[in-house]
């Protein structure tokens, strides 16, 4: 078998056999088959896409290709999310104890953020003494305890995934169905859950820009989880505009543990139930409907913030600060972004927020950038709202001296202007089942 | 500017800027953007197309990446051509002497060939004594004094187009038209003649299977070289089947001298009018109807061939082998392969008498191989012949004591018999200008 020979099927839009997908995973991530052979072939799965059994073979070649995470000892009771990212998108903090105060077992390991705020594991490193490294045992351990732990990625999982995706991200073929779809599915094989809800992001601040992108992305993955025995279900929410009203690391685990606390009704919360429900569902087996019934019960008993406690202090965490959010460190400065005009917030672009955010400190620009935990963004009006001039619209938070300007610039452009109270966007476009 | 960036513009099916295509090329050659950007960049090409103006941009900066050939010396007077490849191809061998005895200046590099038989350079190579490599100035004034001087490529000319093509040859990209084109012409731009007639072979034994193929590859061949400041002309020519009746180089050399010497009517004969015909009204400002004649008498004068003889004598070439052909070596194996029907030729796919010369020894499987100048074959009979059982169809040479079995079943596999004499295909299809 020759890479040549797949390359030049694919290119003429031939489905490639199980054998050929087989010898380039395992070529390309032994270092076989060079890079400049996968670029290409990526760029003819672009043009050419997979066919669902493809996707599958492809999806199951980078699971295999290195460690698998054995949750078997939690029997169908284990139950994971996984969000295609967006802006102030801290629904993992919220979700995973909830679920686990309804007996899912949420063994989680969670990645780093390179953009626009760090990922999970870097927001739950602003919580003092929370560690994200624990060793497979107490990883298991607390899972079976507490029914929650959330991990940094550790050991060699899907290292085709990670060779690959390195490569796309710089021959630009990241954004072809089969691939996202393989990158994202076969890192949730690895990870072993049996029950896995996807949160598809759709708008300004997401990788999906509309709804019909995303409901094809979901649509893939759904159908290449359950053909690799998964139960999935997807849901597509909205991210033109940042979820909730804190981007940052520490300022969305505050906003996180607020949210459980007060269980005061909000954008988040609603997008949190949703999630949580059809995690629920999926594990107790039973329907969207009655796991939200006993997901909203979990919120007002004041159980899922139970659960958070319990989950924050088994990996070290100082729970005070969960308690008190109060107790976060500050940063040195606090600008106001005020308004200049008169009338509603039409829109606000989810994304520029974001990249206000990183030059606040808030996220990395690359790999090795530190993460500021206390910088970041609180959105004190939102989209649809009335505002007066000289309102502030928002607060940004950070220790750098020379930020002000260039994150302004950004949050300017990011908030759009109107006369008239805008129609207002769903929060929950669609479930993909 | 980033790589990334113009791979992601012509994925998306936009027209570079020239800035953009001088950047790659000149990033690439200089090896700055790395094999797996070009690669991706390539594929995306192949499925995007490039525009003319983009074409030529390519074709300028590739041909601008190295030395360039200055034959300014001979004003308009110099003439090239150039072949897409085919099975017994020697018509440089006849064309050139043709046109230098009309006045025109042939200065020609030439390739060693990786594939069915050698190249120009290695089939004159069989003449005992015949120099490839000259000096600069030996190439230059010989061309001045006979007229025609024909070498190895020397220098390091278009380099990017060597590192590109080596690139699109494992990454199944080399069948693009705009790629195509830029290499062949950022070639011909390099070697510096101001007269073009490019032979696009089609058929069986060609790059390009069909006369429509062939048709695009010209038309874009001709508006480039036009664009790029040359004269340019495209003959599209028959290769279904070899042409002339020798395959291998030493039996190649042979054939020419005898079809100059005793301007016998044949295939051979009549394709190699055509293209001196084409490129003596290219340099000379006349018809093509007026260059055929004075064409026709350079040949039944004895003008081409006396220019021939002068040529080969000129280069260290013993002339005594052009004149009696019978002193060229002998392979130690004649293996006849004998019709085992009775009827007619109906077809012989030129490609697999190729393979069947290559097992022979009269090619190069790897660019290490050594070519045995001696072997090959001679078509005895060819496509419309008819035959009777046991009649000699092809005489096969080589010195290889364990080719015969598979030469033969490669020329089992290449000719097709018939009941009926097929009709006859066209040698010249059509003229692009």
């Amino acid at each position: 078998m020759r890479m040549y020979d797949i390359i030049h099927k694919k290119r003429e839009g031939f489905e490639l056999s199980d054998e050929e997908i087989a010898f380039f995973v395992e070529g390309f991530t032994k270092g076989e088959i060079p890079d400049y052979q996968a670029a290409a072939l990526c760029m003819a799965v672009f043009f050419r896409g997979m066919t669902g059994r493809e996707t599958v073979k492809l999806t199951e070649c980078m699971a295999d290709s290195g460690d698998r995470m054995d949750l078997s000892r939690f029997g169908d009771l284990t139950a994971d999310k996984h969000s295609t990212g967006g802006v102030g998108d801290k629904t993992t903090l919220i979700v995973a104890p909830i679920v686990a105060s309804l007996g899912g077992k949420v063994a989680k390991m969670s990645g780093r953020g390179l953009g626009h705020t760090g990922g999970t594991v870097d927001k739950l490193e602003s919580i003092p003494g929370f560690r994200t490294s624990l060793s497979p045992d107490e990883f298991l351990a607390q899972a079976e305890r507490v029914g929650l732990a959330v991990i940094g990625q550790t050991g060699n999982l899907t290292p085709a995934d990670k060779k690959l995706y390195a490569l796309r991200d710089v021959t630009a073929t990241v954004d072809a169905i089969p691939l996202i779809t393989s990158s994202i599915m076969s890192k949730k094989l690895a990870a072993g859950s049996k029950n896995i809800v996807l949160d598809v992001k759709v708008g300004s601040g997401a990788f999906m820009k509309t709804p019909e992108q995303a409901r094809v992305l979901a649509r893939s993955m759904v159908d290449i989880g359950k053909s690799c025995g998964r139960n999935v279900n997807a849901v597509i929410t909205n991210m033109d505009v940042p979820l909730g009203r804190a981007v940052g690391n520490s300022l969305e685990v505050a906003e996180a543990a607020e949210v459980l606390r007060t269980a005061k009704e909000c954008d988040l919360l609603q997008v949190c139930r949703v999630l949580a429900s059809h995690m629920v569902a999926l594990f107790a087996g039973i329907s969207p409907e009655e796991a939200e019934k006993r997901v909203r019960e979990a919120i007002s008993s004041g159980a899922a913030y139970a659960k958070m406690r319990e989950w924050i202090a088994a990996q070290g965490g100082d729970v005070s600060y969960i308690d008190d959010t109060s107790l976060f460190p500050k940063t040195a400065y606090a600008i106001p972004f005020t308004s200049e005009y008169e009338g509603y917030i039409h829109s606000m672009d989810a994304e520029l927020i974001g990249d206000a955010s990183v030059v606040l400190g808030a996220g990395r620009a690359s790999k090795e950038d530190v993460i500021d935990h206390a910088a970041g963004i609180i959105l004190e009006r939102k989209t649809g709202d009335r505002i007066k001039r000289g309102d502030v619209i928002m607060t940004l938070y950070t220790n750098r001296e020379n930020a002000e300007e260039s994150a302004l610039e950004f949050c300017r452009k990011a908030v759009v202007f109107g006369k008239e109270k805008p129609e207002p966007e769903p929060l929950v476009y669609e479930v993909i089942s």
